[in-house]
């Protein structure tokens, strides 16, 4: 915006930029509505960080990754799917390597059998399904009767050493073991496009990108600036904050970009029409949670071989992730719990944070045997009670997108809007990016 | 060794400790046998290297992975497979994340053919029958009639914006596009156990693993030190060796722990038996090579937003690497071409290093565009053509881990073997680590 001529001045409500974009670590505090304030409780370290926000960067998010670019953030790589990382099952935890393999070639030896049934669409020559089968046959990981029994890509029985007998791959599981929902789940997300490998984290935590960014804007920044009343008025807005000193002030601005999260905005005192208003209030977001433990012994590499990644509970915890960083190193913080949304959310949402943690601690045995013992030191965040997101990012309905997206995404009279809400993108720092470049142009205009 | 009560000498011919664990920077030379030196050109940086050799450690490797740790060698991520790495193609390099998800699609699809055609091998029930496809349906993508018609994890034709036109994935490929070979290998060379995701390398170059041992060893490596011959005399065997002074010693020791390959050792003056010398001699080794180039500018980051992985040309250069480290740095050092044996690496390592450049420089072309231009400083290793190594892996017959694999690994007299050939994990430090606690337990027995 500077660039493009206009003077700014940004206002904060908390004590550092960044909103959802946040990193817990030693010092911190975390405050939700009519919780207890939670102290995060960690050693300081570089490596020991929660990013309870956003915490992955896919590599085609051009224009953060942009950003990160020129504002001088390191970034390092994330591992989002781990093939030692452990799904819950009935029997114990299981790798996922094993779910994958077996997955793969039980679906691919039905390929096979679909074929012989004529299933391909295209005419193809008696040499050219040779050959496809034979593709099949890789692919699937298959014996050469295309039947699939297990191989090494499940993992070892006996693994290879250097004594004289050979090592063993794993057997198949029981079939039934793989009809569980959180299995396909596990073995599919990371093939969706905003989670494939490579996967990026500015190193040190999320914030370093706030941070940069309120380094280059200097002066423009105002932070614990809480933005309390919009009216418009001749020659722009009028709004009205009061700063970190308590004392309110009120100033005119011939433009305002509006990019508060929607539930905090519907909350604000506006002079909007009343159909923005009804649209804000209608916008449904995320409750999605995140809690931090403490571990100082990375039991998951010196236990499991997990290096970073993601592990599925069948409890509330949903997920459990594993540090991509400080390898080895002293102590790390695990994330006990993603949480997306749902009814799960809202249990976690609605208890104390000793009971969130007891309730995480408990899911993760599941996968951990002792984990309970090993974790310590919660932090958790849920953003339905974060007072100035009030929810995690938006979930548009089909409908909506119909009618209230481009309502609240539109200009109306100084006001003009951004934030992840208002792009295809929600839920991601791009679409945040993209948003406010849109908005720019909307100024331009 | 020395924990066990052993007095340690380790005899070691090259400059430095490491063997085929090399990682060459500015300032290194690569002299393969009847061809000219090769000096790195590069700039000095610490993320300006190339290991050609070993390259990546998988996250399961706990033997090598329990020395970084015990000697305090950082470790990071390795991308081994991306999703925005490209396979090269008749009509352009196409992203890996498109033949990914349009071949798990098209396998799935078949699969739900099969599945109807009574391929389930197992009772199910109806519901069961229902529930199955559902989950098939996420697996593969499909559409609610269980067609794949191409989906977002194929990539977008229209990338999400802030816009009011939804994003628009990209439609399928022709399925004939999918029937190459390198598409298939692309599509799963990283579901093998040794390839999954966790992939890690130490930070800087893989020969901080070998340094961060020597300086254990302390006095007790003599580098430059190249043994001449072996022979059993009473009370151990006598070791001939040349010092880096150029002067000849010779030696009793009670035990001598052989750690030569098989190629180098069945070529030294020794008094083995004939039965082992044939052994030796007959155990052929991966003629791998790579070539690192530099280039000034990350262009695979800037234009094709990759970071990190591999990606498949059609050519004699078969892989190019990008760097998982110095995200966004200054310059870069590309494996420019990765082939692990048969009539690509003849030709690549009969060549002179300016012919290989060309070849692969041009391989490069079909990948990315100007390529040609881009990269520069071209070093190459052919591990046939290291006189120390004469190759870059063990490759052992079926027939032969029945006779020679127990006869090479087997103590003999005063001297005992070890090294990655007398493994199940031949091509990997992890093999050479499970040799050499073998051959310790041999030494203790």
């Amino acid at each position: 915006m500077r660039r493009a001529g206009w003077q700014v001045r940004v206002l904060e409500a908390a004590p550092q930029a960044g909103g959802r974009c946040l990193t817990l670590r030693a010092g911190d505090t975390v405050r939700e509505a009519g919780g207890p304030a939670q102290p995060v409780p960690w050693p300081v370290a570089p490596h020991l960080y929660l990013n309870p926000g956003p915490a992955r960067i896919p590599h085609h998010h051009r224009g953060i990754l942009g950003y990160c670019k020129a504002l001088g953030v390191p970034l390092e790589v994330l591992v989002n799917e781990n093939r030692a990382a452990l799904v819950a099952a009935p029997g114990g935890a299981v790798p996922l390597r094993r779910l994958q393999a077996d997955l793969r070639g039980l679906v691919t030896e039905w390929a096979v059998k679909g074929l012989g049934a004529g299933g391909l669409a295209m005419p193809v020559s008696e040499e050219d399904l040779v050959r496809l089968k034979g593709a099949l046959r890789y692919w699937g990981g298959l014996d050469a009767d295309l039947r699939y029994r297990g191989n090494s890509r499940a993992g070892w029985a006996e693994p290879p050493g250097a004594g004289l007998a050979p090592p063993v791959p794993n057997l198949p599981l029981d079939p039934r073991a793989l009809m569980r929902p959180e299995v396909w789940m596990a073995a599919s997300f990371a093939e969706g496009i905003d989670y494939q490998a490579t996967m990026l984290q500015p190193v040190g935590g999320m914030d370093r990108i706030a941070m940069a960014f309120a380094r280059v804007l200097g002066d423009a920044l105002v932070t614990g600036a809480e933005v309390l009343s919009l009216r418009r008025v001749e020659g722009g807005a009028r709004v009205a904050w009061r700063g970190a000193d308590g004392a309110v002030r009120e100033e005119v601005a011939p433009r305002v970009l509006v990019t508060l999260p929607a539930p905090v905005l519907a909350r604000l005192d506006t002079d909007f029409p009343a159909d923005r208003k009804a649209a804000l209030a209608s916008l449904r977001y995320a409750h999605a949670c995140k809690l931090g433990f403490y571990a100082a012994r990375r039991f998951w590499e010196e236990d499991a071989a997990i290096y970073g990644g993601i592990s599925w509970t069948s409890g509330d915890a949903t997920q459990v992730w594993y540090p991509s960083h400080g390898l080895h190193g002293e102590g790390g913080v695990l994330v006990g719990a993603y949480i997306f949304d749902g009814p799960a959310a809202e249990r976690f949402e609605a208890a104390a944070p000793e009971a969130r943690a007891a309730a995480m601690a408990a899911d993760g045995e599941a996968l951990h045997p002792g984990y309970a013992q090993a974790v310590s030191a919660p932090v958790s965040v849920a953003w339905g009670r974060m007072p100035r997101a009030l929810g995690a990012w938006a979930e548009w309905t089909r409908a909506q997108r119909g009618l209230e997206y481009p309502l609240l995404r539109a200009p109306e009279g100084p006001y003009v809007f951004a934030g992840e809400h208002l792009s295809w993108l929600t839920g991601w720092q791009e679409g945040a990016v993209l948003s406010a470049w849109s908005a720019l142009a909307d100024l331009q205009a």
